[in-house]
């Protein structure tokens, strides 16, 4: 059983949008027992749709295609598949009532444009789209699935989980012999390749037999790694069996790095932490700007533990709102051990938590200072124990530096966690 | 000229990665006039890799590789490459060389399994580096180029920059007759056909002649429509001439929504606003929970105008950080048009700047209440001749609540710096 994917429009070819539906969809399609052989993006051209279609429906069982569905003149994914079944359209009267009343909700007139949505190629069988206008086309032919989905994410996850994939399941039941299940455990703070030799031999891990295969990767992005095991095996069973060995052996090498191994970020772990200890925090930041307090409130229920979070930029809002002092910043400049220290338990003071952390120093693209060169960070932690800061020299890019100083920050706040349990 | 962008790695086709490489390189290489035909992902498996190679050295006129050259074991890009034009390896002193030296720059020992990288198919020339350890690989042959890189986004982009581009801008420099251009117009708060709607009959923008054609596209997510101009003519300057003369036409229909026309995201176009006028911001936020600061703080040299920043999660934060009087809080709840207008005055009034901005609201997944649905929020805004508040409702997602609040309330800065100048 294989799968491919398809994503419709010239602004995903050109960059202007990134392609997060085809990520979405090859994860949830692996899980069903139906992997992506390949996925494929071409522009809103006619012929290169129906070549694509054409190389597809020979090569996979299921064909999807998302993009293309949109009211405005140059959404040609519905006429294209129309084309390619040799289908007449029909009226269909239930997707027009749904897109009146979506308007009608919103208390607008609905355009003229919005009217093409409802006219569906009598080939398909309609996916509802409660989410937006367009409705989801599944076409079940000659033993294959071809479903068309808009482009827009949450529109076409939500037919995909309403829709299409109950259908795939019931449709493929016994269909599927081989199942394949993955773990990734992420790390951060270790190299990719200092990371391979501390695990080392892989012999006991990366094998073949008869009707399995276990299998690791090591996945690099601003210092992080993930190890992405995968197991091919006959049931279920036996590939979560083959996998939770596979982990057991990578967490006694490196276990310590080993922040997540649900896909969760590193924000969803500190706060699953605190909240199970009852332990609060509060966050004063400087060249994070924000990051840190707002990977923290990404987690839904954060509001238990999270209290405040501060950005204070200036020197003036060190003193002011964290109470750092002005001769600390005097005689050790704003980015230094000492006043990331002043920061996190200033913070912890003022808004009464239990956890304070803190970062200072330098995001670029400018502002670096004789031995304190771009992505130079002090990072500060603070409890009723103990108060420290740690550095770290990043890389010279803003954003990517942001991003990584806020998730050591956090990445600091587990490891303390874990020595306090 | 045509370019297909292959990436390979399992873990961009089972989603674990979003591919992001091509839609960066599909921009670029359009720029350039060599644009994407399609963009392919596949995995790591070599009979896949090689039909992709088969397949696309037929259609197009660059190839361009990306994944599959890390220093483990389950990276196979370049030995099939070597495959592919069937090629011999020779160990690149060069390579090696410049492996070995970050590693000692790092003050680690070098891995025994980074040697490999520094074996080269003899087809191939070699493109530098800087970045890590894998150099880029360049192929031209039979008229054909074809270019392999490493998968992580700065590796690629920098190797594309000082290798790739350089390159097929000499080699092509004439080939090229026709050029394309694009513009993208990004307009917020309005929604995809009201939008269509208010710029009308679309015959002056929308057209096509004797060596030129311009298309109009609308591409909408979440509370956000951008409308892409894009123009093939045979020159440069004709291409750039259509699309200011369809701008115009859009401007003159649909202007004030529109807050950025050069890919600059809403927190720039206030950033450039503030500075030009010399003027400060600081922010109080609730539900956003720091997003709108981090946004602020992206921008290189925001710590100019940007001055606090404060998350407030609680009744007792508010108070006792942004001065909001518990008496209001009582009378109206904390998501209401008045504690946002306070919250807006309160942190202008303590950071001393010239404008203060407030987020009150319901991110979700819960904490809904009568007549407070998930996804309501008070956007309060305060200057020193005015201050107030708006309500709107957007999602049930969490995140994607975050992600639109924060904008709309950039948006509403942006209107009224509009209004104020």
């Amino acid at each position: 059983m294989k799968s491919i994917i398809i994503s419709i429009g010239d602004e995903v070819l050109i960059g202007q949008v990134v392609n997060t539906n085809a990520a979405w969809l090859g994860k949830e399609l692996l899980d069903l027992g139906i992997p992506a052989l390949r996925t494929v993006t071409i522009p809103d051209d006619e012929n290169e749709i129906l070549k694509e279609f054409k190389r597809s429906i020979k090569d996979a069982d299921v064909i999807v295609v998302t993009g293309g569905l949109g009211p405005t003149h140059d959404d040609i994914t519905v006429r294209t598949v129309a084309k390619f079944f040799k289908s007449k359209f029909v009226l269909n009267q239930k997707v027009l009532k749904h897109v009146r009343s979506i308007f009608a909700r919103r208390n607008i007139p609905m355009p003229a444009a919005n009217i093409g949505q409802a006219l569906v190629p009598d080939v398909a069988r309609v996916l509802e789209n409660k989410t937006g206008t367009a409705p989801g086309l599944l076409i079940d032919k000659e033993g294959k699935v071809f479903c068309v989905m808009p482009g827009v994410p949450y529109e076409m996850k939500y037919i995909s989980q309403t829709g299409l994939f109950p259908y795939l399941e019931k449709k493929y039941k016994k269909k599927i012999t081989r199942v394949i299940s993955q773990k990734t455990l992420h790390t951060i703070g270790i190299g990719e390749s200092v990371l391979a030799e501390k695990i080392g031999d892989i012999s006991k891990i990366v094998r073949k037999g008869r009707g399995f295969e276990v299998k690791l990767a090591f996945l690099p992005s601003n210092y992080e790694v993930r190890l992405r095991i995968t197991a091919t095996a006959k049931t279920r069973q036996t590939a979560k069996k083959l996998i939770a060995e596979a982990e057991k052996l990578l967490r006694k090498k490196a276990g310590n790095y080993i922040y997540s191994s649900d896909e969760s970020p590193i924000e969803k772990t500190v706060g699953i932490m605190l909240k199970k200890r009852d332990l609060t925090i509060a966050v004063a930041e400087s060249c994070t700007g924000g990051l840190i307090a707002s990977k923290l409130t990404d987690i839904g229920g954060s509001a238990d533990y999270v209290m405040d979070a501060i950005v204070a930029y200036s020197n003036e809002a060190k003193r002011r709102l964290l109470g750092v002092k002005a001769k600390t910043l005097k005689a050790y400049g704003a980015v230094s051990k000492k006043v990331a220290e002043e920061m996190a338990s200033g913070i912890r003071r003022r808004s009464k938590t239990d956890i304070g952390i803190s970062v200072t120093g330098i995001a670029g693209p400018t502002g670096a200072r004789p031995g304190k060169p771009i992505g130079y960070v002090w990072i500060g932690y603070s409890d009723s124990n103990v108060t420290f800061a740690q550095d770290f020299i990043f890389t010279k890019d803003r954003l990517r530096n942001k991003d990584i100083m806020a998730k050591m920050a956090l990445e600091i706040v587990r490891q303390q966690l874990k020595i306090n349990n």
